[in-house]
């Protein structure tokens, strides 16, 4: 991790902080020392007392303090060999997630709030901060021509005319005392039946799917935290492959502390690869046996499908292949097929691990999905999980008294899942269309750019490379891109943000209404442009001085 | 904590898994104690190396082993010496939150999940088991009249009327692309808003309330759970008195690693407690100070006014005297006030902390509100924080990815809270006469029973002591006429559940419809009857047999 160069005082601060830091760890370790011999001399004393609950709150005690020391990071460099690398609070939560250092970035102290409060605080913000630049400024073509177009979240908004008219349609209004009282934390029994057709239905399941193995909750990555709190202890991990939707990381690592463990897929392509980005078992079972040698403890394997923001879909011998790896290794295996109704490219077949006859491991294996993508209904906060293990269910189900959604608007879903002639008729037909249309419009234009990107059937995004406009090809400066974006009111996801180990990728959204891709594909040619003009000009100076 | 008796396979198969638990921490104290021998080493040698990140990783991996083994209690007590006194996986987290013992409690043991999911179900299915049983076998006069009658879970059923009516009116109803998308995760600032001017109006604040500062999440719950994850970390502990709330106790534990220490108030009456369960600064010093002395770290001092179950409306003294007492320890102070508008008694005057002019310590306040309780609508899932920190409410806002809920019920809460001409004139004078008759009704029988209770003027449920029914007067035995309620067909909520210190204690929610709530109070009548019934011929068994 490069780290910021700062001023002297700062930096002097900092090593008196490091100093400190190693004395009291020193300090730590010898009382933990001290208290582990009297705890084993108790243990061994053939007339041992019945409590000793005092002599293990002081052990437990010591051993957080040793924790947070270690954990800070600041012990673990001697602070007079190198003074000038110092590590700043926080920086152990950043470590974990990848996400980019340097000058963009603010750090998060405060005293008032807890260490997790401050690394959500610095987390969240930097992941959230373009989000709500984008709230407060939003580019309207009359009222706010001027605002934010953001195509950096992945949102559905081509079919917003549809779902708006179906949800207005009197069937969908009921208000019953069962729909306002406390409800089953599981989520109503009428969503999750409606929710096991649908899937069965949708995803080509051979068997029906049992409405008990279904788990409502509100959105996806309540579903997922969820999920690895029942199956992961803090400090375990799940594996997968990278780039990736980057919110679920930051719910996995700061709330359940359960680390993701990346895949690094990359662009190279060679005999092996012939696609750019491909996942393979191989580097799953590397960067398994890599964590695995680091003491990590891998208890899953998260597979998006199709994969957001890459768009691949996984052909039905991959998942195979995927689901034995999972198998062979005792991981439990987490597909996330919330794009499942987002493939527009006819010649694309989905295959959803519900559709395979014969699963390695059947009650290892669990489904995500949530109306946020398919329908474009992502303010509706649903997300549901189907697994084959009841106990699993009743597990998460369990936390549904903090992630559950109001009973009006599970009924709302509950008819619009139920609508299957309305969906297949009316809204996956004009949804399909006006996704291949708002992708073909896209990537004309970005080979207009001569922007090299992947093409691919499913989705909402493009992955785009813009490494060509960066120099030197680092993150620092894919973020500084990112910001010249954000100066033209044009919002990209930054690669590093989906946890890409090249600098230069970006996730853009296409499916926009056409006002805003078109004033969106405008506004990111005119800073590319900019950009394209000042590397000549900072050449231009270099040879000169030169 | 008293434990079951087994039988003497199941003793046996459990002293090996002591023996086996001692032999455990044994060698890992042993080499975790190695472990550190090395990490000193390393610290004190002049040419240190620049890397320890393996032997650290090691130590923290030892130290997690001795934390679990320490944690699962099996190796407090000799296993020769107490061969009969075994203890449950998972009996730690029982401890924690003083949850009853004994023969109606099943531990979860799944090597499916992790150890935190295994405590979930415990305590979860604990929990929500009678809830469960009532939501798959609910009352209804004509078509289910033999099924679960539930005084137990506070609701306020009296004025589904009255919000079906208003929450069905034509002005709720919008669909709009701002409530299908991504919302700012701390709620809709149109929500916000109405928060805002909703608590400055109803809590009687001299200065207009920041939307700013208001946080909107899917349950008074969540509010809590996301205020104590950034407030604490893992380990640090909220003061609260009990009898209190019980789900709040679940959250806080079970997901946020956040222990609640209860102050303990009881039934006895003396010069000083003039009024049983009565709270006084002096017993949340001890506690604070008993907490301080085993190492807890305490962060906060939750209250809760109007409180649930006692239904004590604090006066404006005393809650000057408690917020003295947090700004004097440095504590934050959360009050819950889900209960501000169900003060039905006219003779008593609520005090939102909101209202007071001379906060002791400002930006360390913290009010959580909720509709669920007041206006009866627990199914919309909706919890609000005001806090007068804009840091706090920016933390525990950037959880809200996780705990949103959705824009449709945002609007509708919107709408309903804006309503002041139906809330003054129509809805809070139906409320309070509804409460005051469900409340007289239920307390005349209460009296003709002869069962002593706490006559108070606001919340949903009466706390009633039926401790002449128990003998012995045990927390098992209350668990065992719990039982013979749900024998009856009839659900109480055990004072254990709500952490009180003596047995015998039941909350009675009395703001139920008249036909359940005659019925159920006529199961409770025969349920005693019948307990009675036992005791009596207990007793001249036990007679005859001397």
């Amino acid at each position: 991790m490069s780290l910021p160069s700062g001023d002297p005082s700062m930096v002097r601060g900092q090593e008196l902080r490091v100093w400190s830091a190693y004395t009291q760890l020193l300090e730590s370790l010898l009382q933990l020392e001290k208290a582990i011999k009297d705890r084993v001399d108790l243990l061994i004393q053939p007339q041992r007392p019945v409590s000793t609950e005092e002599q293990d709150t002081n052990l437990g005690r010591l051993m957080r303090r040793v924790t947070t020391l270690l954990q800070s990071g600041e012990t673990s460099r001697p602070p007079a060999a190198s003074p000038h690398t110092p590590r700043a609070v926080g920086a152990h939560a950043q470590d974990q997630l990848q996400h980019p250092p340097g000058p963009l970035r603010v750090t998060y102290v405060s005293s008032e709030l807890s260490n997790r409060g401050n690394d959500i605080m610095t987390l969240l913000n930097f992941s959230f901060q373009d989000f709500m630049s984008f709230l407060g400024d939003k580019f309207h073509k009359d009222e706010n021509p001027l605002g934010f177009i953001n195509l950096g979240v992945c949102e559905n908004k081509l079919c917003s005319d549809l779902v708006t008219k179906r949800l207005s349609q009197k069937d969908m209004d009921l208000i019953e005392d069962t729909l306002l009282q406390y409800p089953d934390r599981r989520g109503h029994p009428f969503l999750r039946k409606e929710v096991a057709w649908f899937l069965t239905h949708y995803c080509n399941s051979h068997a029906p799917l049992d409405p008990e193995n279904v788990v409502v909750l509100n959105g996806s990555s309540a579903v997922f935290s969820a999920l690895v709190t029942v199956l992961c202890d803090p400090g375990e991990a799940i594996l997968t492959p990278t780039p990736f939707y980057g919110p679920f990381a930051l719910t996995a690592s700061l709330y359940t502390k359960v680390h993701l463990i990346p895949v690094h897929l990359d662009s190279e392509v060679s005999e092996e690869n012939p696609r750019p980005f491909q996942l393979t078992v191989d580097k799953l079972e590397q960067a398994l046996w890599d964590a695995q040698l680091k003491g990590k403890k891998v208890k899953g394997f998260l597979l998006i499908n199709p994969q957001n923001p890459l768009g691949d879909v996984y052909s039905r011998d991959s998942l195979q292949e995927f689901l034995e790896f999972a198998k062979r290794n005792n991981l439990h295996m987490i597909v996330d097929e919330r794009y499942l109704l987002s493939v527009f490219d006819e010649s694309v077949t989905f295959h959803s691990v519900l559709s395979l006859r014969r699963l390695p491991d059947l009650s290892r294996t669990h489904v995500i999905w949530s109306t946020s993508k398919d329908f474009g209904i992502a303010g509706f906060r649903f997300g549901a999980l189907y697994t084959h293990s009841k106990e699993l269910a009743a597990a998460v189900g369990s936390l549904g008294f903090l992630h559950g959604l109001s009973g009006i608007t599970q009924y709302k879903l509950s008819r619009l899942l139920q609508d299957r002639e309305w969906i297949n008729r009316v809204f996956l037909p004009t949804s399909h269309n006006r996704l291949q249309a708002a992708h073909k419009y896209t990537t004309i234009c970005l080979q207009g750019l001569g922007i090299p990107f992947l093409k691919r059937g499913s989705g909402l995004s493009i992955w785009i490379n813009l490494r060509k406009y960066l120099n030197p090809c680092t993150f620092d400066q894919e973020l500084c891109l990112h910001r010249r974006f954000l100066d033209h009111k044009v919002i990209l996801c930054p690669g590093k943000a989906c946890m890409c180990s090249e600098p230069g990728w970006f996730c853009l959204v296409f499916a926009e209404k056409l006002p805003q891709l078109e004033q969106g594909l405008f506004r990111l040619q005119q800073a590319l442009l900019e950009q394209e003009q000042e590397l000549t000009e900072r050449l231009v100076a270099n040879t000169m001085r030169e």
